[in-house]
């Protein structure tokens, strides 16, 4: 007998996003695992607040964040060492024939780290994810931007690319969503440009908090901007 | 006095993953209304149908879907005319103070028809965005395979693109989904061969149903899929 590994996408931020199946699995779960950064409260669980009935919470604290560059080999081996022991932790839960449900905020196959721990245990253990609304379609919703449409062609890419390959990307898609904007905003501002579409591009900070910050990318001035932050570059050009 | 308008993301198919917002929204509507083939149940509508309290119901019937040909100007001629009616029709179920909510599968503002009538009525009349889980997020949870991870690149291609097109920009992302396979899927099957991605690829057919199929692209043998089958082409390929 084992117990079940369960990742449970909880959506981009507004608890009333969360699906029936996602409550459920909460309500039946023995231990209600999350990462976050030591010192600081994760903003899954906080999503969740209001649905736990009690179950054993497992807090997986990242040993890093951003104190080493990502690029590093130091890095890397903490944060795989990091992985593997979380594994671990969980497995032990699993082999005592506990449910285990994984917080992930948004969709836990889109860039979650619950994927981490699910390519670690679910050769071994029964595992099942349980899909969520996305941080970009909590953004695009909560402003009623219309993304994509027909036959757009839509990608997401990181801010931490290089500008050639930014500009490149965007000047070749017909709606595009860039991620990890932080201290890449000056970069992205430019790539956008080059790729002519600055115009359309719409800064998102927070998205669906109560204290979101949305403006277009040509009124926002200063160049710093939270990691989470997004830029969206709506598609649908040729509307009927 | 207006009514309010609410596009409701009613998910990939399960109805355990609709949003307690989504719930919410169709217990408060006056009217639901939905886009359907004439002759055809709204999958949507079967998606919500436990959540209906009695509100009036709305379906919006497509004069044409694959009839004639979507490049035919009478295609574009038939359609503009239907989503303007379809508009007038909400409009005046808005105008009696009625709030309307227009089922959408997936997430309204990704791909979905919603958008017709967001465009057309939401500079006039008090809109809002309810987000859903996307049919692709539904698809790749529902299999268990990690689509995209740290700094992926990812891309939604229709299945309508050029040969040329699809292979170009499959070798060019990290992931990627292909829509709309349908009578596409010789093409999408060449062109992710010659971008050296067919062995990773995916296909789904009916991806979050109880009859769902899914099985490796290249063991899928014949030339026929419906138009909403998908190929996923996971990324995250070099894991720590």
């Amino acid at each position: 007998m084992t117990g079940h590994l369960i990742g449970v996408g909880v959506g981009p931020g507004d608890p009333d996003l969360l699906t029936l199946k996602a409550i459920d699995a909460l309500r039946h779960a023995d231990v209600v695992a999350y990462f976050a950064k030591a010192g600081n409260a994760s903003n899954a669980r906080t999503i969740v607040a209001a649905h736990l009935n009690g179950a054993q919470e497992l807090p997986l604290l990242y040993p890093v964040t951003t104190e080493i560059p990502k690029e590093d080999v130091a890095y890397r081996d903490a944060i795989t060492a990091f992985y593997d022991a979380s594994a671990a932790t969980v497995a032990k839960h699993l082999d005592a024939d506990r449910t285990v449900a994984v917080l992930s905020e948004g969709d836990p196959l889109f860039y979650g780290s619950y994927m981490h721990l699910h390519v670690r245990l679910s050769p071994r253990y029964p595992a099942e994810v349980i899909a969520g609304v996305t941080g970009m379609s909590g953004c695009w919703s909560s402003i009623g931007i219309p993304m994509t449409q027909g036959d757009d062609v839509f990608t997401v890419l990181p801010g931490t690319l290089p500008e050639y390959e930014l500009e490149r990307r965007l000047a070749d898609a017909n709606a595009a969503v860039v991620m990890k904007i932080g201290r890449h905003l000056a970069k992205v501002r430019r790539a956008l440009d080059r790729a002519g579409r600055l115009d359309r591009a719409i800064y998102v900070e927070r998205g669906t908090m109560a204290n979101a910050s949305v403006m277009k990318l040509t009124d926002k001035l200063d160049g710093c901007a939270p990691y989470f932050a997004i830029v969206l570059v709506p598609g649908w050009e040729q509307r009927p």
